[in-house]
């Protein structure tokens, strides 16, 4: 792990000069990714915490070297405006709640983090970014992948030729969701399956990967008959994105299959292949001709952080972040046609959008990519 | 290399016992494949050239240490009826004369081992089927993988539950097809373009891993604009097999990417991947779990001679071929249907067959999967 | 990365109950690794700097959050006995400064962490040794290697019968040491060369995994002639060591390679392979036969945080380190002998010590190992 | 597998014109590699087999297509002085016999492929050069890895400059041997244990790879006290070897350790990885430096029948072979060495041997490394 302290990557501010935050939600990602990305970032602060439970945020305050009164309960959110030094909320609680928060946030001046997918609808996903606009806030859906090394990599191994034209990508993110009490197999917390939490990764990277917006989409949709898990939401969906280029990307997402999560490129001259494409550290890439294969050693640094002092550059400097709200609002679009797809047996056209990176905003700043 | 000498494998024949073949066709694969797996074969033997170029024929002949009335032109297939030891033809031709060959074979009683795909066409290889059938002689599809050691193991660890419920399959076969005036490239002699050649293996493993029919397709074809190679034939395919156990095979081939073959299947409790997954050599087969990645060494051998040696084998005991002219008939029959489906834009329903291996014969002696 | 709060690990304490440190020495190790893994770990406080470089500890310790106040030269450090909220010492300076800020820190009643190796002598060592048994403080030497998931599962492995009786050991690390100037290429800085820095790995990854002590060493050194890296310390060290149990260790050190990092163990049923072994992530440990291949996913911790937990943990109760000075010490005494053998031609014996980690504390608590 | 039929390889001769083999030895080795080499060979006839068993040789030559009059006990072998179409002989048997039938072959006028080691001590294979010397017969000791396409683009790598220059060889070959009936472990017919026969390949590669004479060796060996199958030679050898540029080598063999056969070259600027190394197939070759690893992909060839070729060319042409019989003499005088560095626990020097290849012939005819 590296800390973010070269001269190509973000600046290392004093902490008092960092952006704060107030994390909403205290789940597993809270304790064991988000609270060591803030002690690894360069730019973010963790300021304040937010939780249903006040006696379980004030023992995790604690433990973090924060006051008891840096504890507000979800009833309480309202109460951080009163904060100046709380500049940024991070939102990470179940889907269903992101428009709330986001909109009570944005009320009080805050500048939004929505851990992704951002919503549970293409509607919810317009409310949130019209009412950060209107507040005069930032909006930035926390994709993650979009700010990693292997993955900046891996796109400009597509840009700068080495793949020669490329024809398919291939995209898988699998996993067993063993908890039939889970959220995220609630329909109304979650607005959907497997496609909304790990099928998003694989949309979005195909989307990232190429710059451009498919036209189309055909999907189906499969659970296992009888399996009570999957009852309110699909267990696996297969889909097929075309793209204006020619690209054809064919996606597999589970929450029922044992975990796989890897992205395969093929170009006519050579094919990329990140696999574990989504983890959080160990990510490899290689790249493949007839004649040898390369893995490239890439110097890992805390995806979180990464994605966290993007935001905060944002925020000190006012610039778009490089995944806005816009560009979480199109992958509900998209998946909102998946399900069509799948539900009406055919394949659904999408809106076409010229362009390279339509949906983003100001690149991040180019992170250094040293070997490991 | 290992020979086939081992109890577990088939006997070795003194070489006036085994099986007499013409070969017809005197291509790449006859010579660099075909040729060696004779020599490495325990019930086969290579007895006559059929070709249309005597003299190229006649000096592989001598090489071969085979006579010069060993080697016929096309035209001269008829006068193998009189050569007693010559048993059987293996056809190695252009698929769109796999059914003139076929019949003329059977017409003189020889027994037939024809390359994949069986023909170009349903109706054809449904006359093949027919033809063999009135001529009382046997018709295989020369389906080599499902010869193969590692791809007996991955359908052993499919059925004996080590990657728990199966829920998803990728395959995989992409090259470059880099010669415009290929004869796999023009329609009337290859019946079709990259899915006839490429992604037959893709359809076909994902038949035999299962041992199930799918029930439906859906498919994209696409091939670069421009590109002299693809105006006959499509450059590539994207397609999606529905299975009735509800396991969904996301398959791609294409002519026009950089080679990658492999096989991914998703269960519950693990994955397994073979990759590479249709090379003649150093085949790979791994069975990953969160816990752990297992790479099973299995010692390879000839897949040719293995393919030959069943068909040898066949023709000895008068057994049906585990794939025969029915197995071909059958992915002929779905490769239209992923035609139709990418021209009509929309799934397409198949015939359902209930039961397991239901278009195959008589399975092949287990190999010895001995460690390399 | 994972923090440290489940509950196999250690317990998460309230900055204010943790150890707090004085990191002595400002260099890259401390800036770019200790820095996040005092912000990861769960027990350890970063509570002061110790620096002959006012102006960069202080800029530094405002990035951390520290105050001016917090900063000490290396001519202050007895202020430091005025500061009970520092409770040790991290000892991150050249080699032959080990010895003297041990004693002056021992002095003042602080306990001493001290960077690898121990020190540039055995002399040194014991002196080092004895300061601190006399004044009552714990002495450990920073083994990383010895507190990390991937290490300990292989010497799980070792143990537990998977490989069967061990014959044969090789390790092997290799670097390129580019810059002339460096310290570690100055004998009065350093002590030696490439054995001291990393091929301590190899011997002490050697001896932790056997829990033996070696018996009788052979060793050759090489400095390529001409290269003005190497006028004062060795290049390249080849050592093999013997061990009671008859094992035989073969090493590599290399100032003068390009970076390799493994282990391999031999046993009579299985190998292992750790490769990278030494790196500060993405660990790899495999163990084969002659059937397969098995990776271990394992999940990994940041390794300097569970080394730093360790210590502070036997600060808090009192327990003897896991590797206290006497396990640096041993260290030394072979590094000598691996001189002398490669100055004197010949084979070296070395005391015969009875048992199993004979110069060993208080296992550390294992970390659970995780999945990653 | 590939046939040898490309213009870059050496010609395919029509049966009559190869060079005609009686093999002296049927033991696993030529039935299951030397057998299919032949017909793989594009130069070279198997004509006669040798054996002290009449019936089991009768047997395999039915298999084989020879006659019952092809077969000879070994007490018949000066018979072959009638067969013109037997040109040589390839002695395939028990290290101590290698002497006494490689100077009855000469003395019949035959040339002698010889298994290796080329003999059991410097005496005999000293007597055997000059045997085949005074009968005016070629003599090559049948080192296979001298001949693969992996190993040769190794040697390529390590001299056009890619490793940067060259510091240290890593070389291990161990293997389990089961059967303490076994010939190999009995004095008097093997000569020695482990290495002589595996132990060879790490010295032998270490040679070929650097093109280097060792000048002075330091050795341990270790027998598993108790071990019924180490009372007459030895388990394991540890050996290093000093070559006069400065590379330092570290050997490891052993009787008694799981399968492992991997070389490791390390360079300032890359390091060179064949694992497998020794294996008949899937050999893998991997450069890395710190920015990526590059697996060469290279299309294999079977091995037996590149070394047969060599040797059969050399018969036509007169030329020297590569691995003529000095260059197995040379090895048989450095394993002394390391044998009696071992005995007298002391490094021992060897006579000094300035230039490149100094032992060896006309190199072999560059094979095409196609892709796999």
């Amino acid at each position: 792990m590296t800390p973010l302290n070269t001269d190509a990557r973000l600046k290392i501010l004093p902490p008092d000069e960092r952006v704060g935050y107030a994390v909403i939600g205290l789940g597993d990602l809270t304790s064991q990714e988000l609270y060591p990305a803030f002690h690894l970032s360069g730019q973010s602060r963790l300021a304040a915490l937010v939780s249903g439970d006040r006696d379980k945020a004030t023992q995790q305050a604690r433990q973090l070297g924060l006051r008891d009164d840096d504890v507000y309960t979800y009833d309480e959110l309202e109460r951080l405006k009163d904060r100046p030094d709380v500049q940024a909320v991070f939102i990470v609680l179940p889907n269903a709640q992101h428009r709330e928060f986001t909109e009570r946030a944005a009320a009080i001046g805050k500048h939004v983090l929505c851990e992704k997918p951002l919503s549970v609808s293409v509607q919810d996903a317009q409310a949130m970014v019209d009412a950060c606009q209107n507040a005069g806030v930032l909006l930035m859906t926390a994709y993650r992948i979009q700010y990693t090394p292997h993955h900046q990599a891996a796109r400009d191994l597509m840009r700068d030729g080495t793949l020669g034209r490329v024809k398919l990508i291939e995209a898988t993110d699998v996993q067993v969701e063993p908890d039939e009490g889970q959220w995220r197999l609630k329909r109304d917390m979650a607005g959907g399956g497997s496609l909304l939490d790990v099928g998003l990764y694989c949309l979005n990277t195909a989307r990232y990967l190429t710059g451009e917006e498919p036209t189309e989409v055909f999907a189906y949709t499969h659970s296992t008959p009888g399996d009570p898990r999957f009852t309110e939401v699909e267990e696996s969906v297969s889909f097929v994105l075309r793209f204006p280029s020619g690209i054809i990307a064919n996606s597999f997402c589970s929450y029922g299959a044992s975990r796989q999560r890897s992205v395969r490129v093929m170009g006519e001259d050579a094919h990329l292949t990140l696999d574990p494409a989504f983890d959080y550290t160990n990510l490899r890439l290689r790249v493949g001709t007839e004649d040898a294969v390369r893995e490239h050693l890439i110097r890992e640094v805390d995806q979180f952080a990464l994605e966290l002092d993007h935001f905060s550059h944002c925020v000190l400097t006012g610039e778009t972040p490089f995944t806005p709200g816009e560009e979480g609002l199109q992958d509900q679009v998209i998946m909102e046609a998946i399900y069509r797809s799948a539900r009406e047996g055919r394949p659904v056209r999408l809106d076409r959008h010229e362009g390279q990176d339509v949906f983003r905003g100001t690149p991040p700043r180019p992170t250094e990519r040293e070997r490991s």
